[in-house]
């Protein structure tokens, strides 16, 4: 940014603006008063503030609110925000004023400035195009950027993290499909259970992240049914009849995909129920995430003196101390992006429930919260999928040798045997150190080809032929 | 409970426990090693508890995998339990073994020897119905409890929050039909904006609670797929390849809806994202109604010094110090329970994180604070809704006086001047302390007739017939 | 609860009581008005209630505000509330009034007829003890109930919390002091590090409680400040100007623990911000007990295919269908109770963070929450010290195993080769399967008795001296 | 940055790196694994990287461990990192490897090419500066980052967020002072209470902050004692017995704050209570602050249909469509950044829960959210003070209307009347909507003369003098 300004005048005052940038006075007013923190809307959400605008300014032309003449510029300048062309031009923090009317303003002001520019007028002329008359024509910051709000949340979703965590999901679900015939040793306590494979263990994971992409995805309804047309407080003051309906028409072209008017505006205004939703859908994906990531940490610990069960790829980093360690390094990514995104929930509830009468005005909070949650989780989960998912290997030396050992073998004789004499043949093995099978021999409860007959590990992974006359 | 006991004798010790009570060695041994808070499953649980085991047993029966004899009594007894008529002999802690197996336990015990009684057996005969050979028969904890969890869970729900919660949407959508012409100030920002009507404002109460219903319901179709067959690890290990299905069969005809068994049972053994979403529901809900609570509690506000745009209703209760003093005290009770149910959900999505490999062992406390959640939900918005709701009065010359006042009419007058001759007017008339009319006429903007013409709140409340040329 | 009533009759109507009940019409209205959840104040709090009102009375008498005839039976009736003597005749939820007024009358109420039946007069006179004008005199339930609040809280706390986890801090202090020369490998990433002492391991857990329970107690201070003398809004209306201080030298006779007048009473009736922090420092201690519980189970994990560096107590529990099997299953009572406590931090901070102007309503749900997390943090960990961590083995010969095995001892060598040689021992160690000490030999950096002097596990348990020339 | 890369190569491998840019291999291959997110360490996280080098570097050459020539470019380029001029070599993301370890090595290694600059070497040279060995000399990434953790929370704490809390603090107590003679109505339950003084109300935010000040305060002894010195997993291999006491000596006289090592080194390697601490001040504060802000956006409400007791000042921004309206925007930036600091603290809490054994893997997401609430929290108080607070102005007419008209002014009748009695006054007065006066005089307990004698409100916002026989 140089250091050479210019000057506009809107009806609150006059104020000096670096010449080289499109904003105007409400946005360099704004600028000056939240010098607060450096998180900024990312590109996506500058993106939908483009769509935004040019949908309500073809809105606004087919209805006759615009004359042409107006409209084609506002709605060539949107385009360019839509294509994040214009993005140095956003310099605003997230934490401004509740409604993010200082963003709508923003777009408002670049997109007469850059007007101007195409119709060869001084920046800062507010004619023939002004800020708030034309392009905020019908509109208002308190519907228009919920209405961003949700496109924003809609593009980050289907565009970034649902595909992200379906690479994931397929990662596994393939690792499962390989592993279908691993016979392993369950867990549950933490302690050693019955026999299970290693596929299924996968497919488990596989499963989980189907569920939470339905999940998510089940939240969509509700935000694309926008506010766009409530205007000031949700009743429509001053915009035309159509315009919901045609403005929704224009996006949905614009997007390729469908957004609808909400029947009632001021809900998506006064309340972000429907954020909550998907910031809540959001936690529980990190909930998910965060379950895979333990149980790979886990089943990975080791080389010598863990579990054992997978190989961690080495990555070619390693501890400044201990020579050669490998480490899961992106478990502990994936796993601290799912801390925050839990947390940014907690931030959005509370944000949520600080809502007042006609407006929440915990807009920008509650919109960073739920782009950043999308963006993390995104992005470790891909990075997850292709730097450890793709490159782990069973020990199958390992497997094989906890499932020999293991005492809990001997639940396969309930049916034949009965709870209680299939504890005191475990009790025994346990206290005397020696196998399930000496031990039932000694009891006198099975022959040892009986007991072979009945411990079979890999017949274990499945629902049993019960035995006539069992228990 | 007398001092009177019994010896009885398991696999694992001889213990005395209570005469008159039905539960056995290893609830009584729980008993003694979890002296944890006073905090106990609810009715509901314990019904659930009474249905899966009665489903079981009947299943079991069909099967073969019992004989009459012995799933008969099972089933009476099951029975009794999901009538919750013994509900004394379930005296464990929520705070037990993170699997619920003591809490399964306990209905094994509580079945095998109401089942002895019926025979005619002694207490703890343990024969010829066994807690675990008979009545746990193809089950295990893991996939026991969890099926009971989820059958609560949706029992809950269907039964007591649901309708509770429309009890309280109906009540606000009545009083938004009685007031649809009640012409009020809007507000954003706390701050006085347009006019729109006080049914438009409940209204919207009674459409977030639409949505919010509608949200918690979608969770119950992940919540009737049941872990149920999983038995130890999720395998299926000792249960018949039939089971699931005939359970989910009998399950359906008891509870009146379907429950159909997961395709991969390992999932809600070792995970609960399902109950995470119905929790994330649930908070949600909360978030929703503290908005609903916190905006009557603020248009309730006064009498004298408030907004005053409702009257509180009184309620016979009244501060002890300040005589004749009315407060909100169920917008209290409600926003209060809001808190809880938000917390709840960081306690499940903590409890939910930290499960490990086959299976999570926060079970008990996961179920306990969804259960909670629901009923301490379900019984404020009931009392909300008839003690508060529908109790409530407009107070009409206050409203109309706001409406009066308000700066803000001279919206409005944006389509034919413009935004910044409206910025003009409005700041003249509050610097001033005169009316927008006067200040309009004063700056030659508008006669009186014309400033007449355009500001007509109630015609503020719906969307605008544009001017032509407007802009 | 006999179906017996009385009729009783105050300023805002008449009202039938039960017959054998002490309470009066606020109270029972409360009761029939709050329908709500089965949450009740715990015992701590009904007697920081009497201690309240037993304080009050006795300064109003000193300072010459109540004559002796009437202060003396108040006094006797408070103090039988104080001995928990009178718990049944507070019958109302959690979830009432936001001021908790409701328990504040309930109070006010049983005293009056408490001191009436002490006085041979009927139950509802309100004469000559008045539940507002005697027993409530100078007071307000805004000043009374946060001042109860803090009581109840010091009291948990104190009795009951901090000896709680002082004895699982004394436990694990002494299996540290026990196992100090167990030599056991380290474990970061979850991956073998170098070694350690398992005593080592320990005291960390008893060090990290020993903070902990600082942390809670530095709270205290914020607490023994007591708004009571702030009356109605703070400001003190209606009371002696020296009752703030009488009543405090009143009540730290009673409890046998210094408590002073704040001297802004606004504060702590508007916020609760000094609960805030007592709730923080729970969550805290939860967040450790979380780590501890957490370490445990993995280092008890197996008994065969885990860490097992630990053996799990036998408890007399087992699975209801792997038998014999043995589960860390007071860990799981005690993480769920952290998760809980964890829960209770946000639902507190939530309804903290909602209060508005002279008066947060919120304080039911947070000195509930308070109480329960101290509640069930003390008992979960007098448990755990007793059932677990006293019972605890160390598996000795695995222990071993895992340091002897461990390929991080090339650590050892960094000062002496360099960080780059160390790591391509351990790589080739690892690569061949072969010993570090192999690996170094058949790479040339040392003999045989190099290693074996610079390799020492016991040594490395400590700093080192650094050979010079190191590096 | 250029295209030009350079070659380096270190014990696990070649790479191509940045030609201008100064990090080397480790650095390199974490920047193209870790592609999460667009979150950064702040400056004051660099800055203390640079102090913990620095320090070490000093240790090291006064115990001998490092010789003069190579510690003094060490000594060098650490200082030029602890001035932030090197920023701009420090990439990585805050999602990186759980322990820090990929900056710490980011350090090491940046310092050691800066040396090889210094000294007239190539980059990438590891010779004789090399990263390991010399600039992590007697250290673990284990050790450092948790230190450097401690470092930049404490300089964040000092620096930057107590002097803009006591900003703030010391504006709220200046608009005390100022007002301390205004009588205004007080509010409970959101409804008209009895009178206090507009000082009073302000005096009350800045007790409160002062006491959160307190609190974050408190956490500082903790956090100053320091794990360096614990090296790999808490016992100190490989680093000089005195180690850890010089660095400390050296790093507070770099600082000009006292730091010592912490006894036991485990403890803060392995956990993060201490920052948990930190982060639950930080989130108490933010209650603080949601709970100051909250009241002023209250009692700025209207202009003219809300409580209008204090005028909030226009910023120069408006309404996008409803002109002239001016919004309390900085009391929105202070709310958000609170439910920002609330969630971060869910975040940290989940973080460190999840913790295991030797080391808390979730360095990284912990101090980026403390830090993140540190700076927010700073920003968005101290803009809320110059812009928010200094420039409220009282709106005294309204504020003496709300006190004349207020019921709650019966309560100055209790101590003479009874409370009985004033309650039949204030429902008189207000079924007929009458003055008090009026209704005391037409029930016949006062004289109009008497009545003035009582009901003064300026004598209503302190202490009353009890009447003689009062009650």
């Amino acid at each position: 940014m140089t250091d050479a300004t210019r000057t506009e005048t809107d009806s609150l005052g006059t104020i000096e603006i670096p010449a080289d940038k499109l904003w105007g006075p409400q946005t360099e007013r704004a600028r000056r008063l939240f010098r607060i923190g450096v998180e900024r809307f990312p590109p996506v959400l500058i993106r939908a503030v483009g769509l935004q605008k040019q949908a309500a300014a073809e809105a606004n032309l087919e209805l006759g609110e615009l004359p042409r003449a107006i409209a084609e510029p506002i709605i060539a300048a949107a385009a360019e925000i839509a294509a994040n062309r214009l993005d140095e031009h956003f310099p605003l923090p997230v934490w401004q004023t509740g409604s993010g009317t200082q963003t709508n303003m923003n777009a408002n002001e670049v997109i007469a400035n850059r007007a101007a520019q195409m119709l060869g007028r001084p920046l800062g002329a507010r004619d023939p195009v002004h800020p708030n008359d034309h392009v905020n024509r019908g509109q208002s910051s308190n519907d228009a950027f919920p209405t961003v709000m949700h496109i924003a949340a809609i593009e980050a979703v289907e565009h970034r993290l649902l595909p992200a965590i379906d690479t994931l999901r397929f990662a596994l679900a393939s690792r499962a499909e390989a592993w279908e015939r691993i016979v392993k040793l369950g867990r549950t306590h933490m302690m050693d259970a019955v026999p299970m494979t290693l596929g299924q263990e996968f497919a488990t994971f596989a499963a989980q992240l189907a569920h939470a992409i339905a999940r998510v995805r089940a939240t969509r309804a509700d935000l694309a049914m926008l506010p766009q047309g409530g205007t000031a407080v949700g009743t429509g003051l001053n915009r035309h009849p159509a315009f919901d309906r045609v403005f929704c028409e224009r996006l949905s072209a614009l997007c390729g995909r469908a957004y609808t008017p909400a029947v009632l505006k001021f809900e998506a205004m006064a309340a972000h129920d429907a954020l909550v939703a998907l910031s809540a859908a959001l936690s529980g994906l990190a909930v998910t995430l965060m379950k895979i990531g333990n149980d790979i940490r886990l089943l990975g610990s080791g080389p010598r003196a863990g579990l054992a069960e997978l190989i961690v790829p080495a990555d070619g980093l390693s501890s400044s101390i201990m020579p050669g360690k490998t480490n899961p390094t992106q478990v502990e990514a994936l796993t601290q992006v799912c801390a925050q995104a839990i947390g940014n929930h907690t931030t959005v509830t509370v944000a949520a429930s600080h809502g007042h009468l006609q407006l929440n005005v915990f807009k920008p909070v509650i919109i960073h919260a739920v782009l950043q949650s999308c963006g993390l989780l995104a992005d470790a989960a891909e990075g997850f999928a292709h730097n450890m998912v793709e490159k782990l290997q069973p020990n199958e030396p390992q497997i094989a040798r906890h499932v020999a050992n293991s005492l809990m073998l001997v639940t396969a004789l309930n049916p034949r045997l009965g709870y209680d004499r299939a504890v005191a043949i475990g009790k025994k093995a346990l206290a005397e150190n020696i196998t399930l099978r000496d031990a039932a021999i000694a009891l006198g409860h099975l022959t040892g080809e009986e007991f072979d007959a009945l411990v079979r590990p890999e017949e274990m992974t499945r629902p049993g032929i019960i035995l006539p006359g069992g228990g």
